[in-house]
């Protein structure tokens, strides 16, 4: 199959649709794969990289998509992407498409065959593309959290794992998933004082097995979640809720705000 | 030297002051030893035991007394064994002669040398003869008070470790000492909410690097253990006073009784 | 739906079939609660925090059976309760009829759907409402070996843990279930020298990959049975036989008692 | 002794130099305390906690150090502090002289006796007032290195932890006194791949039996330094040089920028 | 049933297919067994415990064949074995018949019915029979690969676990299976810098969440392997080769043999 | 100060006095180092690299003896080595004089001052110098005896860390010090049942905190040896005795075979 990889175009985004490494093994299994000029130049991956791998460069997307069968993103197609997608031509790429009415209409249009990564099930109904990405946000959740709580960043300046003698601030996880575990995973890491909440007493019974005593366990229940998120330093919310995003943070800091209207006001 | 061994008498005491391993070793330094036939009956050592150690079995305490230049038992001589020490004979025991004024007097009028297991003192301080004794307090402590937070004992019905999605039992332990370190030990091993008061910071930072996130350590202040043995349901004292026992436990229960002015009742 | 929840009666049940916690989920999702006045105080909870959650008061048995569509208990009903159960009516709770011909013919008498917590099963063959059972039985049945080791307690005077320098009890654990695994989380956490032994090497693996070497693992085959119970401290029984209830503990002691042909007398 | 704790006036400094749980010591103690109105407003304590620990409230700094034979505070005394500071007071904080001419001359114009805290020393050599400030700028250093990896803050979007399949960031620790070992604990919390580098093979020996194979030890040489230093993605420096501040952090993008004058390019 | 066990005759093989404890279950369910006279004194198993746990011994393996209807061995039947095998027998053995022509002909010819180990199978797709032999060889494959570190064996002189200061042995793993996993466990417990590489990201977080940060999981590409394999001290097969039997063990000075064509030369 | 360092030429001998690293040290800090061509060929280390690092190369050990005022080497001098020695000329190695007249005779003969790394004492009186070496030879202990312990070595075919269901080895570590320690860390990395035995119980106890319940520790008697050692499938001995080597290993069939009168053979 001809394969393409453009460069991402959307802002912020440095990633790629294929590494190098990639790269050769679909060359290896018969593949023909086309690579945009420097597209992996934003996370330092240069051209010749690519090459060795048995990738052709071409100058641009145009030639890319133009010579393409399938082309593998990473973001959702920019409505001028959408408009050299062809009948016919595969896009494989996160779509996000519930909030995004213009995009939808824009692949419609062109014919494609769109897959999104985030819908891709494997046969026990895991989302395995989009399982690494709760790992990074979860993982991610936590040193954004800490860094939040740090008075430099307008938290109330306590340190996520304390020290000796003086207490770790209090962390609650929202949802015990892929997101949640991986949050807890840090949190634990980092000295603080962590309890997940889910409504799976099974789910509870193997974080028990898995953090033994360095974590507790919380049943979900109005009421526990009431108790544990008013004495919390740093709430993530990582439930799984089907097109959302990544987890949410929340710090006693903004509660604070929320309460009072501005001032904030902590021990 | 005529070391001897008898056996104890003091009521609920089943100990001996020397095992046959302990015999076999002095034995072969040279020493010979006398034991009072059944002296250690009530750990389940027979007679037999002894013997294929090297000690003779002398048939009652008068005569292990009268063989011996030094006197090795467990607990402080009873007023009957006072009367059978004698000039220039070494006593080897427990004696806290602190609170018994008798004892003291006995032992005076004997003319003998009595050395206190808890008074022998390293080098750098340390009181090798007692710490196996706060170690064994230390771990049972948290195993008597896991028994006393049961319904069926007095308490409140809470099992220590709680369960995953219950929260466990918070165990507060007010010094980080060699008993406090063991009730830890056994308290985090349990599954337990942990936190050790001291007032040493250097200690709490051990305690930090041995034991991780399974414990909270905190600064001793009134303020600190206010708060913490309000919060408590298990606070074990650990704190070492000189001439004082075992660690303490109080329940929530028995917090509960006292503060409604029902009396405590239990030790 | 109009849900009852009745005070306990059975002798030494202090439990009740609904915390404020539940009876407010119950409310959230449409549904009346009826709760007998004074049905938590057993373990400390007031009518207010019930009336709180949303609950009716009511004054007695009689009353929240009149008023129910399902009655939720925790212990089997008895007789006085089985003749206030009516046609139609749905009992939730506990019921072990194995061994109680009189409760099985009064629930039929009754008229009533009575469902047990022990039977029912989730889709993959486990029993969700018997495992948190299972699982408190296996922290306990540790907790009350080591009290029953205790010399206090007619045992042989042998620490659970043991102390540096001398060796911790031999703990053998007959059945590597829920019980069995809570149980030797705990014994582990005391450390005591545990060994599982189970008939599913599968079962074994996980066990071995769940706590490393500090645990030891045994195919069960009578051999192994005979060798290790004859040389533990402590044997606990978390073989899982339908209708019988939480592990059984035997100490040395006990086997001791036996074998000399006297009675073992402690349960 | 009457001691005053005055408001901090430096910029972005909200901490005091006494809370109410000091104070209330300190009263029990017999001593008088002076705390200027509002002082712990910046970390949320109001004047009503330091009153009902034992505090007078005085109305501005001036009153405080009128009132106070001995004035506590956090940072070094600004001008206009050292100013109101009198022959025969006690200031008790950090100084920092060294790099700060007009604060000495300031400090001894004033004719006060002046106790820096990070000079305070305890008999082992240890200096038991900076170790804490070592401790926070340990773990600090981590979370901040973290956030400095990410490509949103300039670094190359590497995750410290990495996720399963993925390698973790490298972290380089240079000197394994109190700020690297605190650095190492919450580097390995959260996945990193951690090498500690220092030229005491004793403490490498101390942090291999405390860290066990989670972190590498590697002894201070040029050519380890070089070597682990170039492939680092984190390098933090934690060597104790008398005088200077908290741990340095460096990552890859700063080397890699400082190379080329300018541009980055890592994959 | 009757079943007989005859000593086995390959050379260097001294394990026997049914140990006295197994005997003891077969007899318990009614069989009768029959065992060849010294079939276990390779590992140490006198008749007599044979007798004890209800065996019948026969002199010499041609009485064994004759009298049982089932025969449980080892290793795979040597050509006088085939010879003694009837119609309508059972043959309870490991085949491995792929690499084997002679043996497989001699086993039609013989008319048994043969059932291999290595081929049953679990309802699961597990290989329950097989599972301890790659238990086995695994956890071997690591101590036979220190041992091939050494200098003595011809390796470039490199301790697996380093020591304190000095980098470990970097050991590569192939295959996150039942071999993989095992040979992991014993690499990480010895100290070493253990890399684990698989084709499933399923089970590199299983792995990821057994091992945490004791190990790196890598995502199983020609890119990753190479450049993997090139810095390993130590490389483990463990991929399942269906058909193949245990791990293979490269390690450094191997390749740098083979890349040489006979020197070595390690940094 | 000139320093010079040979090319090893005892037997079996592939280390080298300098490698490269420290070359750079010594040269960084004014001194002149001179290696013998091909001193690091044996451990892979080229003459290049010592250029680099700042060494001048000789062609042979007499050229490296007569330019240095320091020999820095690996092992004892060899007799050809002691005869280059000369007056005022220091002599920086391993001697282990004790068991070795020749040598010591001419070591007094050359008139050098010889330094052994083996009595280099640190203040606190530990042997920096023997320390490494210890914790190589207590490493290796484990790994060399769970070879012994392979049937095609010699030993009873017993796989050091059991697998899941199979008991593990029982190894019994004589002496918690250095080497016993080490040892005991790759034993109980191995998964064996680990048992150390000393006669500090201070020591005993460090040694209980460092592994929790993962190894037994027992106090030294007469009476916990043999019962140990008899039950026990690997010994090690690592009681440090002055002037003696490395550990020495013993496993069960040794036992066997010494009991059988038949010789041990093995080292």
């Amino acid at each position: 199959m001809k394969i393409g990889c453009p460069k991402e175009i959307k802002v912020h985004e440095y990633r790629v649709g294929l590494v190098p490494a990639g790269v050769r093994e679909l060359v290896a299994d018969g593949h023909q794969v086309f690579v945009q000029s420097q597209a992996g130049v934003g996370i330092g991956i240069e051209n010749d990289a690519y090459v060795a791998a048995g990738a052709t460069i071409l100058p641009d997307a145009r030639a890319v998509f133009d010579s393409a069968e399938m082309v593998v993103k990473v973001k959702e197609p920019q409505s001028v992407e959408c408009a050299m997608l062809r009948q016919g031509q595969v896009l494989f790429t996160y779509l996000h498409l519930a909030a995004d009415a213009a995009q939808a209409q824009g692949l419609v249009k062109s014919g494609c065959t769109a897959i999104a990564y985030e819908t891709v099930a494997a046969r026990d109904g895991s989302l395995p593309l989009l399982t690494p990405m709760s790992e990074v946000a979860g993982r991610m959740s936590i040193q954004v959290g800490a860094t939040a709580l740090q008075k430099a960043y307008g938290g109330f300046g306590v340190l996520l794992g304390g020290v000796p003698g003086v207490q770790p601030a209090r962390v609650v996880i929202l949802g015990g998933g892929v997101a949640g575990t991986n949050a807890a995973q840090m949190a634990v890491g980092m000295g603080a004082d962590v309890t997940i909440v889910d409504k799976s007493l099974k789910r509870l019974r193997e974080l028990d097995a898995q953090f033994g005593n360095t974590i507790r366990t919380a049943y979900s229940t109005m009421e526990t979640i009431e108790r544990l998120v008013i004495q919390a330093d740093l709430v993530i919310g990582a439930v799984l809720v089907t097109g959302a995003a990544a987890p949410k943070l929340v710090t006693r800091e903004m509660v604070a705000r929320m309460e009072k209207g501005g001032r904030s006001g902590r021990r």
